[in-house]
């Protein structure tokens, strides 16, 4: 047991959470939730992605979210990256973080990026060399680290190579991503000891989606490993692409309930949260996946 | 980490989850529920309540419930007694295990049923005596483990001594409920290690509500201490009294989940479960709270 007094939130809402809804959220909203979830003490809020529109048009006007957003001292706005274009577009919009992603799967590298793990980060190699160049920090995801929707179980060995390769290309921080929300806590311990065997734990970070309920345990029992940096999205948003009606990311919400309820620091205000939580759902006119923002929304009403 | 190869769960639902739903369940679907649950593996089934219908109308044919019960062999059927006449009216109708409840905090018992702690105590001791005698097996309830609607944090030195006093009783078994789901896997650890300083781990069980999501991460806290019985409910079963609109009881088709992904038998066949939920939900109009229910009925549909 070695868990931290304090815990990095990094809130993923605006790109992971949006790009996975239904609606496409005009873009004074998507400036109103950035920074009121900044002002709620976030210390890193991932705001767009320069992923080609044809994919991803829920991300298509991430320069101009960037333009518009008044930054607030000592946050940190990554965008997410998939190409030396999308980094030159990031860069011009004035972006001080990128991320790039990779898979532990190779089924999956393959159906979602159309390439083997080894040449994704080959084609990543140059991007964060230049990003790094500029003096813009570089994140790294790992995809599929706890199951893939092609190909089932995935060895706790293959995430601990794309992640010690995402780290020697630079990147400051994984995160560890369960892509399709299978994983349980066991398993979760488990790959999360096989990557710190290449990778220090003090640079990792767990990204848990709840699609089967089991995010909060997840998250637990990598705490208890030391992890001190976790990626959750304001009201759960993001749903599943793999598991259409289900639930995506564990909610902002309910990860600073928890730790809130374990003494564990975050700076991060649940009443401000869950008030930006509230706000961007009634412009995509669903309920909250957090049961925190359910019970917070009754008691406020 | 004590974890247990093997942990029991104690279906609540069409009990603790069926008392806490708006309709009045026609008594050949929980007939039907109750057979489901046992036929999918489950060892326990609460299966009602002898408390006075004009409290909790929803229970008000417990007694025929149990003349129409199909029952497994192996399976218990309890039912909750608050008094001696419930007790009685049990007995006539068959029941094998009774259950009875006790609070933690003095002014949810003095809300809840009009009497002190120690009162309701003194007024459970010849129920429980009387119950022996005939050969009818007691588990005891602690409610409000984790806190309390009216008085908030609830000390777990009090949660020991309710718990050691039922145990004192008779009762083979107690379960401690998070009745109105606060609580966080750091402060369930606590209360649990409390209360194991007067009664043995073996004996006690834990019933976590899920009204901030926290329960399963709270059940993983307390298997790590070597809690061997999750007490749950079919779909999630059951709203919150005090938090109108909230999630009830931990789902079990969730709990049975972690555990399979933990490699912890409970010899629940999921699939089953997830299909007795789907039946009862038919009848109440509602979904599931449950997200692996969620998933399931997806995949399935």
């Amino acid at each position: 047991m070695t868990m931290l007094a304090h815990v990095r939130i990094v809130e993923v809402g605006p790109r992971d959470g949006l790009q996975n809804e239904a609606g496409v959220v005009p873009l004074a909203d998507k400036v109103a939730l950035i920074e009121a979830l900044a002002e709620a003490g976030l210390p890193v809020v991932e705001s767009g992605s320069f992923v080609s529109p044809k994919w991803v048009p829920q991300m298509a006007d991430t320069d101009q979210v960037l333009a518009r957003l008044r930054r607030k001292p000592g946050v940190s706005y990554p965008v997410l990256v998939p190409n030396m274009k999308g980094l030159e577009a990031a860069i011009a919009a004035g972006a001080t973080e990128i991320a790039v992603f990779g898979a532990a799967s190779e089924s999956f590298s393959n159906k979602n990026i159309n390439c083997s793990i080894a040449e994704s980060l080959e084609r990543f190699a140059p991007v964060c060399a230049a990003a790094l160049a500029a003096g813009v920090k570089v994140r790294g995801y790992v995809s599929c680290v706890l199951g893939c929707p092609y190909e089932g179980a995935i060895a706790p060995a293959a995430v601990a190579r794309v992640a010690k390769a995402l780290s020697d290309l630079g990147c400051y921080e994984i995160s560890l991503g369960d892509t399709i929300g299978v994983g349980t806590p066991g398993r979760a311990r488990v790959m999360v000891r096989a990557v710190t065997e290449l990778v220090p734990v003090e640079r990792l970070a767990v990204h848990f989606h709840d699609t089967y309920g089991q995010a909060l345990a997840n998250i637990l029992a990598c705490l208890d490993l030391g992890i001190g940096t976790v990626d959750s999205a304001v009201a759960g948003l993001g749903g599943c692409p793999y598991a259409k009606g289900a639930s995506g990311n564990v909610a902002t919400e309910d990860v600073v309930y928890m730790l809130n309820g374990l003494g564990i620091e975050t700076g991060v205000d649940l009443g401000r949260v869950a008030a930006a939580g509230r706000a961007i759902l009634k412009v995509l006119g669903r309920p909250p996946a957090s049961k925190v923002a359910q019970v917070l929304a009754k008691r406020d009403a």
